[in-house]
């Protein structure tokens, strides 16, 4: 029996102003599924996997091709229904309805573990969705770097006077988002040294520019290390090897007084794909053939085994901690499994949005992103000045524009990303659309964002950490954000379970609208790019923060419960 | 301090052709709302509780009066943002948009069980909405008296020849679900014996005429069901006490070969509320009084005595399933319980939608209601009659009518349920929408359905028990039937958690749509009442069921993936 997940085609969407769809509407989200399997974009685009361990942005080659035939062939007042990754339905709606809903990964609350779920994928009923895998809306490490380099950035003003020069960053997982880590680390001034197992991730990201070295040596690593942060030159270092080995080990000589830079390294955090048990982490004392082998073979080995392995990562991260080391969860839920394997103490160190994110939720700040349906890169250039034009104040959002031009590479499609917030992304939104209306762009823009956003995730071992309230793992919220942007006309509308953090631990909503320059799609923007930051707003004012409850009353909201107008 | 959620105020809905909102689609979910509170509707309306144990309307009595504020401010492309009860934002979308969006008691998977529901609800911030109350479309036990009545009759046609003249039913509860059993029973030609702890519920139902009879003693009951089949008469009697003792105690007698009718029940089943283990179920040996103080003062040891209790009552519906007794879950999560209190065999009878719904659901066919914003009973008997116009073939339908005419008191707003399945639903709807216009009834008339319904729920115990491709716990299916009938204009939508399963065990979502009279509204019934069955027919079609497969080709439903068109 051939599999049918696996296929040595390769995918690239097409670009320039003709289309093969009846129009922009259904063209778009055409072009940016087939971008997601771009061989640029995705880690493993044959077997449909575009990040994330198992993020998939179809069920199979066949649910692929009919998704294609299916938007080929959508009208203006149609809609085609994704469940999992497979299209089950083409649906008659309106002209300002979505033209794609999606639910991936979503299972009833009391079966929603990864053993169900492995089941459910096994049995050929569901796919892992991650946040923008499924509902086509990632563009490569340019997301990633963005909110790492913000990350970082915000701790290194939070612990090191705005300053980190001369420090260095320690951190494991070198994958899709965890490939961001050392040029977000230099972006932000810093050194960086990255655990990564799997040498084949490293040489993709030594090819890429994303990291400066290679070496299986910790030795070395922390020799290299030295000598940049001595020198105040900020380089990355890939050490090929265990994180649950290498982190032991360097808390041991800092305990110990050996040498090493700082004597301690200077941020601590993790990016291997803790989150999925069985695809995600290599557990010590294996090799990564081995791994893959029995993640098929045997996965509940590999679960376990991984998760004791985790326990060991974690202790030795809550270890810096302790030794008063900045150290943060980035995100995979490592914690959590720690703390289930009997780390009692395994959420002593923060997440990174209660530590440095929420302020920016709490004004509906988050990850904007845009692409180029053109496939050409001047497109986005002219959108970055145009950026520039429109907010012109903003230091921060131009250093970063500058930056991102000269440092990231395009994946696929060409697109940009920046953080903005309430009032300003409808306005983006609408500038962008009337370039394209007056022929400044030589094809239409597709708006969209990650699912990890102010309004849209509820995630309480990440997004939604430790909220003021205790209301961490109310889910309503991003339930209603997707019906919000249904109702407000986005071209594509998505709601998944599971993503980065993992099976059971969160649930999140993805939006994505394309501006084809007409008058009808300005309309949609306009609510749409307003609508959906504003979710964020009232979803934070709703539980108290103060920042939140000013961002309202600023924009005018109406909020009835919250504000009683 | 006062309490947020009690309240001495008797809501009623306005009636008559007078509006006080801008227009009926946001003066139907004001009035619907209303009416879910109606003295006649609400099982405790004072604590804004509708059904179901703890189902809610809003979440305290100043939300109620915002959202009342909220509704009749509402513009026509403006849309209110309910969470958890509670209205904490209007946004702007367009016409054909929902004019509400609801979401209910959603809770991230790893932490969506009781006690963390519990706690969100004494913080304040959650409530629980069970199915219709939460999202304004309950109508009073009619719905779940169709329900069952359709239930009983099609175990008569399995097991007793399509005859039930001289059987008699065991049940339990006479709740706002269960109060609807004695009824059903007759109405299908059989005797009903319902154990009731509560004297106040008996009671009331014996005032509605939904009950005969009542006692307080076993011996008394069993004579009088002895009496009533030996003649032939369909009746009920309700007898106060605990299930827990009473079905274990004629389980003694049966395999005792003591005098019973019939030697043994002709079928059994129970609708306690055991889904909710602190509110819903009176462990043995307890009094009522002691277990309402107890339900605040000491949850847990409720929830642990109840579900010791459950475990009892179940071990004994096993015993009558093994001695050859047609035996059903109606839906109430008990087996579940009794499972993890140790009983092995718990699951050893069905559940009643495998047994008896399925076959309907695999066409679209379900609980389809409607409501006369009128007031007016007049409204609804011209409804009936133009139904049977309608269908004039549907002999069940027609019988159906005219016993509900004949037996069902109204309660609050007029109202009528049948179930109707794909292809038949939008030409009812717009059949309501003509005769508005033309001026045949006297106000508008709202149309929903319960959330248990083909294509709108996922629930492993329940609606989606023993699914054929195991498909069981998916919920994609639930959250893409929200997006699509938000997406093809529904007046309102929601998605709840928990419903009548209890916390952890469902994801489901509502739907109600108003036939104004106006050409807009015809486009919007056209497609919701199509697209919303549809569903149905392709969530039972992808999971293999041929009856669903016909179906959806019979009706050309364009399905990609699934029948590759
Ligand atoms: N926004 C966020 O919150 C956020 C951002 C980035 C990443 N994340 C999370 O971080 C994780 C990584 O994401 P990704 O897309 O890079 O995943 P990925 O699967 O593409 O990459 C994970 C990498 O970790 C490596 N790895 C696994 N076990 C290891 C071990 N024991 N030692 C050293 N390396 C090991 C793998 O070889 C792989 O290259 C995910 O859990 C993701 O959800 C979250
Ligand atoms: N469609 C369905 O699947 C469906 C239909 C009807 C009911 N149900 C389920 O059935 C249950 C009942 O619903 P309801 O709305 O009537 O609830 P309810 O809370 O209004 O009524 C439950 C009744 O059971 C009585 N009761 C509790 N413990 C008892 C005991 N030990 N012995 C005897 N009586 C006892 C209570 O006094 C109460 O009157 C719920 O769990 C509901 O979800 C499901």
């Amino acid at each position: 029996m051939t599999n049918p997940r696996l296929n040595r085609r390769d995918v690239f969407p097409p670009t320039g102003p003709e289309i093969s769809a009846k129009s922009w509407l259904t063209e778009a989200p055409m072009r940016m599924l087939m971008n997601n399997l771009h061989p640029d974009v995705a880690e493993n685009p044959h077997e449909l996997v575009v990040y994330g361990g198992i993020g998939r942005a179809a069920r199979t080659w066949d649910d692929f091709d009919r998704i294609v035939g299916a938007l080929k062939a959508l009208e203006a007042d149609e809609t085609l229904v994704v469940q999992s990754g497979r299209p089950v339905a083409v649906v008659k709606t309106h002209a300002d309805a979505p033209r794609v809903l999606i639910a991936n990964s979503n299972i009833v609350p009391h079966w929603a573990n990864w053993e169900h779920f492995n089941d459910l994928d096994r049995k050929g009923l569901m796919m892992y969705g991650q946040m923008t895998a499924g509902s086509w809306i990632y563009i490569g490490s340019q997301g990633i770097v963005q909110g790492t380099y913000e990350t970082f950035a915000e701790a290194g003003r939070q612990h090191y006077g705005g300053d980190l020069r001369g420090k260095w960053i320690l951190t494991a997982g070198l994958g899709g988002m965890g490939g961001a880590q050392p040029l977000a680390a230099v972006m932000a001034g810093a050194c960086c040294l990255a655990v990564e197992c799997d040498e084949t991730r490293a040489d993709f990201r030594i090819r890429t520019r994303y990291v400066d070295e290679k070496t299986r040596s910790l030795d070395e690593a922390l020799a290299m290390i030295e000598r940049w942060t001595k020198a105040g030159e900020a380089k990355s270092v890939a050490l090929i090897g265990n994180a649950a080995d290498v982190f032991p080990e360097i808390v041991r000589r800092m305990k110990a007084g050996l040498p090493m830079p700082n004597g301690r390294p200077d941020i601590v955090t993790d990016q291997t794909s803790a989150h999925d048990p069985v695809h995600g982490y290599l557990p010590q004392d294996w090799s990564v053939a081995e791994w893959r082998e029995r993640q098929e073979s045997d996965p509940k080995a590999v679960e376990r085994a991984a998760r004791a392995s985790m326990r060991v990562h974690v202790a030795a991260m809550v270890d810096f901690w302790n030794a008063g080391v900045p150290t943060l969860d980035y995100g995979n839920n490592i914690r959590q499994v720690a703390k289930e394997e009997g780390l009692e103490n395994a959420f002593a160190f923060p997440g990174f949005v209660p530590a440095y994110i929420r302020p920016l939720f709490c004004r509906g700040v988050g990850p904007f992103r845009w692409c180029a349906l053109s496939g050409d890169p001047e497109d986005i250039y002219r959108t970055d000045e145009a950026m520039k034009r429109l907010f012109p104040e903003n230091e921060h959002l131009h250093r970063w524009l500058d930056m991102a031009r000269d440092r990231i590479a395009f994946q696929g499609l060409p697109a940009r990303i920046c953080w903005i917030g309430l009032g300003e992304r409808h306005r983006a939104g609408l500038m962008f659309n009337e370039m394209v209306a007056k022929g400044e762009l030589k094809a239409p823009i597709v708006i969209g964002r990650d699912h990890l956003d102010s309004g849209s995730v509820a995630s309480p071992n990440r997004e939604t950490e430790a909220m003021k309230d205790g209301s961490d793992a109310v889910s309503d919220w991003p339930l209603l954000n997707a019906l919000v942007n249904t109702a407000s006309g986005a071209t594509w509308v998505s709601l998944h379970h599971g993503g980065g953090v993992g099976m059971g631990f969160s649930q999140h909503a993805g939006m994505v609208i394309v501006a084809d320059g007409t008058e009808a799609a300005a309309r949609r923007l306009e609510r749409v790019l307003w609508n959906d930051p504003a979710s964020g707003v009232w979803r934070h004012a709703d539980a108290g923060y103060e920042m939140a409850l000013d961002c309202a009353r600023e924009h005018g909201l109406r909020l009835p419960a919250i504000l009683g107008n």
